[in-house]
């Protein structure tokens, strides 16, 4: 997600973590079916999430609002993986909610965008 | 950086970016260097970064106030950096300053925290 056609103010969503064992089938697919079920949530606007080959990651989810990020934090499914995240795959994690202000964007002109 | 001592509020610039060549020596010496230099601004935080196998990275870092980070924008090595990063390093990038509002942190306890 390199450009955005929503205007702040809107919300961010900040998680750090990082894996005890890499990066295993079942860590995953838990983590497609999150992206799957936030992106069906009201309020939900994007995401954009990085790993690394050490289990270091960054995921940034986007909303219009707190009450948005309130929904999806009561999300039964939701809830479950972070419990089971907790218990089974984060060393350590943390989580911010940050209200966004301002952006900007770039792009090189001589290669296309992905 | 998993754990934290700074109470919201303060505030996150979120850097996302795609490298089009993948991560050179001379880019890491650069990342290196901004993050040196970042360290020494008034009203640092702290960072966190990810870069993936594929370029992609996320780059969070945290400071007291606005005030603080128009300064670390205005600074003169990390203009120059930027410019070079939009000419020759980055396929497309977004920068976000965001607000943090609360925080959460959380570390398994059967393992060493790193």
């Amino acid at each position: 997600m390199s450009s955005w056609n929503h205007e702040p103010p809107y919300y961010a969503v900040m998680f750090s973590s990082r894996l005890r064992d890499g990066e295993d089938d079942q860590y995953q697919a838990m983590a497609a079916r999150m992206v799957a079920l936030a992106e069906r949530q009201p309020g939900y606007l994007g995401l954009e999430s990085v790993r690394d080959a050490d289990g270091r990651g960054i995921t940034i989810s986007y909303w219009t609002d707190e009450a948005a990020i309130r929904a999806w934090r009561e999300q039964v499914e939701h809830r479950e993986a972070r419990r089971l995240g907790r218990e089974k795959w984060y060393r350590w994690f943390s989580l911010r909610v940050a209200r966004v202000e301002r952006q900007q964007f770039g792009e090189s002109d001589d290669r296309p965008v992905s």
